[in-house]
């Protein structure tokens, strides 16, 4: 299908805003209840959705649970399954690290170990970036015969290793048990051909260990997600777009990037992110556009600062409008809803606005009322084509 | 999936209608309005859907804009992404050119050339059929070493011109260059063994240009769509079917002829589609009944045209209603609405009325009544095979 999409597409100067709201679908407080979308007062969205063909979609299918990387990789019109990103490369293309074919990404953790070696803080008390930043650059020191090593800081407790020699693989385990009182993992290899690639993450940590010893709080790391740079034919290859992400989070814009995106860096909140708008606004044709809280706040399973950060998108909503985009996509790539506290696998409500589009009066953008609107309920991964098609970036197909 | 409907598929005398307008899908003529389907006063269409399980179908996928050969292929139960069928072969098997595998066909627009060589007029001033009959004679002429080669007219400026002979391909690239004032194109391979094809177009467009020399206004040609012959398998093949279509244009003859189905001829409109429907009432059991205007309006961009020729099928209904059809659909191949003056990606509303059905009680053959139908969004190449079931033409799967 994309093979054909390719050959279908073309350049057109309509322009596409996609408007994501991470984690944005949601679950009533209590039984009978509204959800978080269904409670907050949106007038804008409200009034976008009746002008707007509405429904809700699956990113990547039935009773799939998506993480981050793979909800977004649907949005921006890929199968996820097809396309397997790990959460090293994700981490090294946020931070803009130039990887290569070949090289291996982890996410790397800073930790607090216990007097015996076991963890007692998974994020080593939340360290501030700057402290990270620190250690990243004690990390140097780490040689490793025959593997060039690289850390970067990432956001407070959170850095990124990227291993570059020959014949690594990227089949390797997490060091990290996801629990405390425990020591880390051994890296060990899932495949034979790993076996290599394990004893330089190895030796990587027992280097590190050294180097953090006397660190108070983050005197150890955890490795996760080790990741090979994945092959995705890109949007600029696929559609002819010129594409850039306004988001603010390093590991929306590594995934941005991946797919060929032009990246605006330093966007602190909304507001930058509505000033910047207007600066890439001639020289590109799709914007997407991210917010993170409305999943942070479902995550920490505050119901209420979900339903505020989406008010706050909402009050953003005309910005983005004001620049007339020919179509427009509000969705979000899951469900995060704060009565589960995580990632969730429900549908996720969207709307497309903007020419040509049979209006289907849908009073509220919400998750039900969205679900009963003219799509139903369909595949997060046909959005943008969609979306290409209403604004004559592609053909016809066949004669 | 066609092999599993294959073994499946049994012969049951209970018969089914297809009735398409072409192009039917379509846009409010401004933001907040109604669509042409919406605005057309339609009675009948109105008690059928009534009585009808209904949807909105998208023909090949979401974002793809559905030519009139792959609409039609997905409304006869095929994937068009699987059985590309090229603009020389509808054509061909349109004016009933017995086509064989190997052979290679061209649809032949004539042009008018200015003295300089370049094109003044794409469509030669929209030459008769007759005329266009006159100069396909002329085109006899033509010789080439090893190759047979068959002129035919099809309508107006448009003929077919189908190369017989070993080693051919299709894989040769359009003369036609789409734009006026500047010459045709050199007939191009566009892969190497289409070399010696590419040289025979060439050859047939030198002589042709020689014989057409003192033409007025048709002094030039321009080929388009070469292409070879698909192996699609039948409907008689797959489903025991004994189909029929009644199609006043060649092009839908021609689909029709290639998937098996029986072709009445010299079908001028509506009226003649009812009184021959009678005719091969008897003798079949699958009807494809096809009304081209609704897309020709469409594509005119003239939305009040369009209203009234889906109120001429409203009125016609009637008359296919009193054959007693088991099961009869009602849609359209793809969306041609007149404010896009062009096909488009929008999904298609649809029926399907008779017995065993579900009714929904859809208040109005329309897009957005339809959408909310029982049926909601689907793939419209499953239409036919729930037809086929709903008659009894597919057993049951498994034990």
């Amino acid at each position: 299908m994309l093979e054909t999409l390719k050959e279908l597409s073309t350049k057109s100067p309509k322009k596409i805003v996609l408007l994501v709201m991470d984690g944005v679908g949601g679950l009533p407080r209590e039984a009978g209840g509204k959800t978080e979308l269904e409670t907050a007062r949106t007038p804008n969205l409200d009034a976008l959705a009746a002008s707007a063909e509405c429904g809700v979609h699956l990113p990547i299918g039935f009773g799939i649970t998506p993480g981050s990387a793979p909800g977004h990789l649907a949005l921006f019109g890929y199968d996820p399954l097809a396309y397997p990103i790990g959460r090293g490369v994700v981490a090294a293309t946020g931070v803009a690290f130039p990887m290569k074919p070949g090289d291996v990404a982890a996410r790397l953790n800073f930790a607090t170990l216990d007097a015996s070696g076991k963890i007692s803080d998974r994020r080593a008390g939340r360290i501030p970036t700057e402290k990270c930043a620190q250690l990243c650059e004690l990390l140097k020191a780490v040689s490793i015969k025959g593997v060039e090593v690289s850390v970067r800081p990432v956001k407070d407790y959170r850095a990124v290793v990227v291993f570059r020699g020959k014949g690594l693989s990227d089949k390797v385990e997490d060091t990290d048990p996801q629990i405390m009182g425990v020591p880390p993992l051994d890296p060990k290899a899932t495949e034979q051909q790993a076996a290599h690639t394990a004893e330089v993450a190895k030796e990587f940590v027992a280097q590190a260990r050294k180097i953090l010893a006397s660190q108070t709080p983050a005197n150890g790391i955890l490795l996760r997600g080790f990741a090979e740079l994945p092959h995705i034919p890109s949007l600029p290859e696929l559609y002819k777009l010129s594409p850039v992400a306004l988001a603010v989070y390093p590991d929306y814009k590594g995934v941005a990037r991946l797919v060929g995106m032009d990246v605006v860096d330093d966007l602190a909140d909304l507001d930058a992110q509505a000033a910047a708008l207007p600066t890439v606004w001639g020289s590109h044709d799709f914007f997407f556009i991210h917010h993170k809280y409305t999943d942070s706040k479902g995550e920490d399973g505050d119901f209420d600062a979900k339903v505020k950060e989406i008010e706050k998108v909402d009050a953003f909503l005309p910005k983005v409008l004001a620049m007339k985009p020919d179509i427009i996509i509000v969705t979000g790539d899951h469900s995060t809803p704060a009565a589960a506290k995580a990632h969730t696998s429900h549908p996720v409500p969207f709307l497309i606005a903007g020419d040509g589009v049979r209006s289907d009066g849908t009073a509220k953008f919400a998750e039900r009322t969205c679900a009963r609107g003219i799509w139903g309920t369909i595949s997060g991964q046909v959005l943008l084509r969609t979306a290409l098609a209403y604004t004559g970036k592609l053909k016809k197909f066949g004669a």
